[in-house]
């Protein structure tokens, strides 16, 4: 029976990490806390999930290296070093990192990919977000790898080519940016719509997330599948069979 | 210089297509209405394009056979014999008939199709359309062309597989089952949505048509592309470069 | 403490009801489902909920008259019929019976009410809704209530000035009637939009239940606020100060 | 037969407001843009309509005055300094300034309004918007109306209150706050929507205009309504009836 160790037991996904893994059949070999030991934990796990916050995260990999076990990584509001990091310790164990656990949100940004692919560059892409008045990060994890999708799609670097929190005096959009948006309130568990949008028409590609539990379901869900893995960086799509 | 005859020309299409072909740099051999004489017309132009009623396909498509004249179909209502009588008539001429010539629209399919063969059974389907307060058939056209991609991903059949105008104690959804839902009002040009709903989670894809000139401008695209063609059926996927 | 008896325990809003009932501060005096005996659960009870079926309220509404006890009905799929039986019970005990139980929906009603007394009938009113897979009746309880909303500001009857079921061949839109659109799929809790739609533009006014916590704790304030009142027909708009 | 002068004739706008000055039975006196005369042109006008820049503000009210004509601004991205030149005016003859013309956003307004004082502050305030990719301000005009709409209701001053360009480590919302948010692309010619987001429900008040005319409609008959009034600062609302 597959251990699995829930770095962040006490955060929004602790909770449903937990009923998660009761029911599929893996058991929760701990969770810990800021201020908990990530290598005490490690080493009582077949595979960790991380879902707490970025300054954590150097700790948590060093941990997973340390005890050799697998980690799955959904914590938002990561930074170029921290790719750097997970890139490093994915040498030596395999990672999963994803802006978002989801079925329905790994197969959104395949369609996106798709989208931006087969429409030109006179079709705006514009990533709209809305999540709970408790989220501290904009925009989400989740419209950032929307945008990493349609970026992709058409060659874009999205550190350059985006437009993000427009206010004021903005000047017209320029054309090939992706523009990201993000609304705060309420209990919302993570609503995202990609519009693409040309002359006279346009279309929007909506994901709608009904609570946190879509979440921790394909996160227990990657845990089960990244646990024998070999060393390595790997996504959702991989896990779901879309890539 | 291309020369396109208009079938419907005072229909509610009718001077978009005059407006779009004038912007494509092809002319307007001229226009027939109810009592037109398609076969005169047919015999003025490179290729007709019809946004009429159903009961008149027939005989639009006979003229376009003794004239031996292409024509883009894009009137709405059809029923099972008039696919009969189209498909006769693509083994003498090219034949190009479809629910929606937006651009927009066929990509959409395309990503429906993708949608559907993706996710299982347990993502249940359902199709939202509106339109303008004048329409006298429900679903519409788009919608049911959108259908028919779900289906097809699927290996369904539309006729016996979907659920069409909910009303009183339906009784739960037929597991498989495609829904349709029609609403009427303003001056909505044709707005349309696919629902693909899970369990705590759903994926919604949109198109939204601002106005007509975009069903226009594709029509046009289509005539431009069907009319050096041999005898056959053909698709707005293959207009575009989608299939 | 007030006690509150649940008639249709087993069913989707049973346990919501528990839970609410538990975190307001109140008591469950026991719940039935088919079978069980309404008027053993009346007497042990300071209000009764049920959200059962419509072949039930006729028993459930003689056993709270029998042991004088108020009961708030959430009950959806009532006929006429119904409702005389409701109106005459209401001589004898406090009744209050709605379509939908949240604040959300209860305000919307409000609004839909407003937008639809100060726009002309030029804006046409449709109504959609989405619920989960199970549900077995359309259009939502809660759909007729919106739609009653905008009936009452023009001066319409619901039962002859509405479009429901649009299917086929439909003719054009009636002038002045209500239309309504069903989607059912996933887990949907339930999502509501009122149109107007008029000339260009058009108003969308939409409601989103997350779950079903809103409707039972709804319902829970609704017990709470009638347990005391005397003999009468009450309504959610008076239970929140909206009327 | 009322002459009407447009101020921005070469804009956006400038092209909707002929036609519907021409639908209205009223009559274009004239048309300047950068470099006009508006002096000139409020001369021969009975009223001046201006969807220009604000910059060119300044020198329209001057011209207003001088010829002692009513003016109706539309133009957007105005500033504290622009509301003052426009009280100052208001002093001396009819002026109407306003976010947007259309019935449909002022009905909005009027349901934000309502909606924002009957819900409770525990109901996050959140607005998007969608506008073409040309638009050089944001949030909209529109936007910020809403925004005042619901401000008002509960008593926040929306300079202090409110949350624009959420971008990075914004912290969590801030209660009471009024969220903004803009999306830039294609044609769309103005997409609005409230949210007004509660625990576990959310309800969203929308605003779709299909092209410019229904602004230019609304702007002709606030000139009609306003060209024989006092001088004084009046409101959409009150051309409307709806004040």
């Amino acid at each position: 029976m597959t251990r699995i160790g829930i770095i962040g037991l006490e955060g929004r996904m602790g909770q449903a990490l937990e009923r998660a893994i009761a029911e599929s059949g893996a058991t929760v070999s701990g969770g810990i806390d800021k201020g908990g030991d990530p290598l005490a934990l490690a080493r009582e796990s077949d595979v960790l999930v991380d879902f707490s916050v970025p300054a954590a995260l150097e700790a948590n990999l060093d941990a997973a290296v340390a005890a050799n076990v697998p980690i799955v990584i959904g914590t938002t509001g990561l930074e170029e070093r921290h790719h750097w990091l997970i890139d490093s310790a994915s040498d030596r164990i395999a990672v999963l990192q994803t802006g978002n656990t989801s079925l329905g949100v790994t197969l959104l940004a395949h369609l996106v990919h798709e989208a931006a692919t087969r429409l030109g560059e006179d079709w705006d892409i514009e990533i709209a977000e809305m999540h709970h008045r408790h989220k501290v990060d904009a925009p989400s994890g989740t419209a950032l790898l929307l945008g990493e999708a349609a970026a992709r799609a058409r060659g874009l670097d999205l550190n350059r080519d985006s437009e993000r929190g427009r206010d004021g005096l903005t000047g017209a959009r320029a054309r090939g940016a992706i523009g990201f948006a993000s609304l705060r309130g309420g209990s919302v568990a993570g609503d995202h719509t990609v519009f693409l949008a040309g002359d006279d028409e346009r279309i929007e590609l909506t994901h709608r997330a009904e609570n946190r539990m879509v979440f921790a379901r394909g996160a227990v869900r990657a845990c089960l599948w990244l646990h024998d893995k070999p060393a390595g960086r790997y996504t959702m799509p991989q896990v779901l069979g879309l890539a």
